[in-house]
């Protein structure tokens, strides 16, 4: 599967009222990272409830782990701090039924 | 936006060693869910690095939150004990850029 794109999930932990400060800072690591080579798609969840553990998750397909890597390893973004707390990581899919 | 499918995602913290034990518990929980009204279609991501914060995720369709809730509050699914800590949530899609 070394040329299926990979799959970047990033569920935020955002506080109650905050969701516009989320949003504003989502939508400009958005417009830097589709800038980049590899980047396919991006999909951002909000929770219907707002009490839910992760408020948004993110999930965004890339070309591959690589493109990935070099896109957020640019000091444009690897030196932003990020200002709510997120767990990201890469996926593949292992169980599909659509 | 209240016809369109709602998004069920669940995150799961799955300890090392025991993606094969996930697996069939994840498996058993799907094969009910699916035969349920309203359910669309499933998707279960494995992250790349064995060590991430949360091992599986899930993302799945529904046809709304009522059918949903409807089909997890039926005893056979509300009363197994859960193998795996997750965290779940059903979400709407606020940005899209595919």
């Amino acid at each position: 599967m070394t040329n299926d794109p990979v799959i970047l999930i990033n569920a935020f932990e955002v506080p109650a009222g905050q969701d516009e400060q989320f949003l504003m800072s989502w939508e400009r690591s958005r417009d830097f990272l589709r800038a980049q080579p590899g980047y396919l798609s991006t999909r951002l969840h909000r929770s219907l409830a707002p009490s839910a553990d992760f408020r948004y998750v993110n999930v965004a397909r890339w070309e591959s782990a690589e493109a990935f890597r070099a896109a957020t390893a640019q000091p444009e973004f690897r030196d932003q701090t990020p200002s709510f707390r997120f767990h990201a990581a890469l996926y593949e899919v292992v169980r599909e039924d659509t």
